[in-house]
């Protein structure tokens, strides 16, 4: 077969008996000490490393997206810790493996609706608001729920949203993206006739595409971010559990109902 | 069944409709914008904030492990992105999985050595030397390699060490543990009969049991600062991808050897 | 707050202390050594025992796609064991997690075709041929390629879909699903000008939407499947390894292009 | 660098444009139709078709390993499910990874203790009941529970137990590893003062050693049986959702505990 081979290259760095560069970078002598997680992982996904507005705006978006109690995915990482405690590992893969449309998953989706929107930040459609009033009708006569926007419990105001417009109006960062996105909002309240907040998913969604993160990479963000959450959870599941009460509870709640008639035949 | 419940509780967080609390703080008004990725990643595990001189260290720490190029680990996780691009989260899930005794699992063996050596650091034993040779005696009887000491390919050193002891220095973490690893390895070094440097698992492992956390949670921050990299990993995937080359090499090269004879049958 | 609980429900199976019930049959007195182990998977699927026709096309789907060979998901498994050998479920989930809209995922959108195009199968169109052009036309029209057909390297057929079809047709399974997949790949080759043969993933749609089995439920069976094969080669790489000699060879050729400035920069 | 390369074989099987081999067999003509699934998971495991007594147990086995209702394993995939029901095979994968050391990875407990103990089966010791009674006296002295034996619900007897070892001795597998399973539980009883049934995973081990299964393999077994009860469990979760309920309530109750001052601070 004469297939042509492609090269095995990567960007991300290699290794020398006495040196260790990631992303063109000395790891020890120009990373170790000198810039912390959030910049080396902007470092990571973009190839150069942040500015200093860069970095406060980004860290804020990760640290935004570590910890949101007991969701499904944290639910589903202490299952798993309680079978497979010799693997922390496979515990936070598991409680990673629902992030996906339903849940983080949606941060991609308002970055793609802004970044389609609005292609060339740096030729910004001249009227943002009738651009906002097209994006909502073509939403609002599909029937479909606008990414972004809403929230079932944060009412009226999501609160992380406006910190987080502020924290990106302080490092200049208040572009087109996060002006569309609060014009998409307040034509959405009309149109829809609700109360209807920037959640964090359409601030962090705004906030990347302020920062020039292609929409496909936006979601990148959060799996890292839950991951550090996860260890946080399987670490209070070593000391404190609750997966096996939340498993015991179910299984007797089920086994009851299928001797009473009500399933299981 | 009179099961007695125990109660679902934690400590991670909560959110009502106006607030939302991380390990008792308001996300929105105490976090955001005022700690980076690490110092949260810090307070989920450890329950508080860090001070200035451990946010140092163990962003130091984290950013250590975050790259580590084409290791098996990353490999998987682009292999995945193939058959799977529309799940990030499922690559980096599948990647983590690797991280097992052989790999980043390692860190919490050296940590472990290191803690059930000195299980009280504020009372350290008085001759740390004679401690290192009991243990290096121990494991050498045993035939085992020591957890944290030797590298294949960086001799004599490994490039990471020294920085990471001179930043735990200069924070003011240079204790026990520290010298107690720096023991172990001149003492393996004359019984092994060979050149025998830290390595970077020894350094975390030692580093991270200054800062007080636990051997059995040391395996978690090479957890996720691997999800970072292979969020890096996957970007890179999806312009210059390499997994797709990797799968046909190894698919033509087994067919050729089966038809051969070699195989297959 | 007073929501409204929902009943833990399942009709799964349950246990007592001296019966094991699954989908309403007694575990160790009518299941074991009477059901194979494809019936078993029919049963949790559908939740009712297979007929002896059943039995044989299903089981034969399942045995379809247990073994491709060196997949991106059998690589990715191997890579995952070479770092955590205690853990073959963590192996085996990081194969599976490969296993969406590319590859084993695709048996789900040839079902789905197929079960749009005729909802109740008790009542076909009159006209499969007139069906299948509209059909081929408008994936055509979309520039798109119509799944189940076509296949890169079994030409001019792939040897499983006859054999399928014959199983199906031996045991009174030959209806309208199969007879549409054939028309839609007789009319595509007409209309793409080339030869388009059903492949296993068409077959298995087609056999599937002939057994009632739902397709958002398709991709289930090549998941399990798929289990079983990456077992096997988990069973393989214990005791002949392949995964580090890929791991070593990817990683030599990165750094050799890195130092020669091909990147790493 | 001179490394010497090894090459990458498999004999899991390869395709050329008219054949697909899998393990040496063809596949349309030789397996499809012929085989059903759990003969094909033996002959992926072994090698080798399973003779007729040989695919009895084998697939009994199996479908042991299938369904214990809403286990932690269930659980996690249903959750996983709920955040990304685009990706069955990554609630699939979430479900896997906690079948480790406390639930399903235990079959290879058993089968490790009665392999170790009897590392020939053509030459069996002559006195299995003074065998049983060192390895009891071995386990008691050291506080462990002996792997296979007792069970929290199933007492006095694990009914799959007797079922399985009656399907061994009907098809000519009533050997010494079973011989010796009954002679540790029996020992076990007396020096442990209290009932011991042999378990399922005991007797799995047994069945499995019997059939010359290595003890490291066994786990593979649970892994690919407990992937078909997942499926089921993910299906049902479609058409009548546990996850959200589960969710809602640990949320709600957590919520309320840290507002009470119980936590969250």
């Amino acid at each position: 077969m004469s297939r042509k081979r492609r090269a095995i290259v990567t960007e991300m760095g290699y290794s020398t008996p006495d040196r260790i560069v990631v992303r063109g970078h000395d790891l020890p002598g120009e990373l170790l000490g000198r810039i912390n997680l959030g910049d080396m992982a902007f470092l990571e996904m973009m190839g150069r490393m942040p500015t200093s507005g860069e970095s406060v705006l980004f860290n804020a978006l990760a640290v935004t997206l570590v910890e949101h109690g007991l969701t499904p995915s944290a639910l589903s990482a202490r299952l798993t810790f309680t079978g497979a405690p010799e693997s922390i590992q496979a515990a936070v893969a598991a409680g990673l493996s629902g992030l996906g449309s339903v849940f983080v998953g949606t941060t991609e989706d308002s970055a793609r609706l802004l970044q389609e929107a609005i292609p060339d930040p740096h030729r910004p459609p001249g009227d943002l608001r009738a651009l906002a009033a097209r994006i909502v009708a073509d939403w609002h006569r599909r029937g479909a729920l606008i990414p972004g926007i809403g929230h079932p419990l944060h009412k009226p105001i999501d609160p992380r949203t406006p910190r987080l417009f502020a924290l990106a109006a302080e490092n200049g960062f208040d572009g087109p993206y996060i002006a569309l996105m609060q014009s998409v909002a307040a034509e959405a309240a009309e149109v829809y006739g609700k109360v209807l907040p920037i959640n964090a998913t359409g601030a962090i969604g705004a906030c990347c595409s302020e920062l020039r993160i292609p929409w496909r990479a936006c979601r990148g963000i959060g799996v890292f971010a839950r991951a550090v959450g996860l260890v946080g959870h399987i670490m209070e599941e070593m000391h404190t559990p609750i997966a096996r009460e939340l498993w015991t509870r179910a299984e007797d709640e089920a086994r009851e109902h299928a001797l009473a008639g009500g399933g299981g035949g």
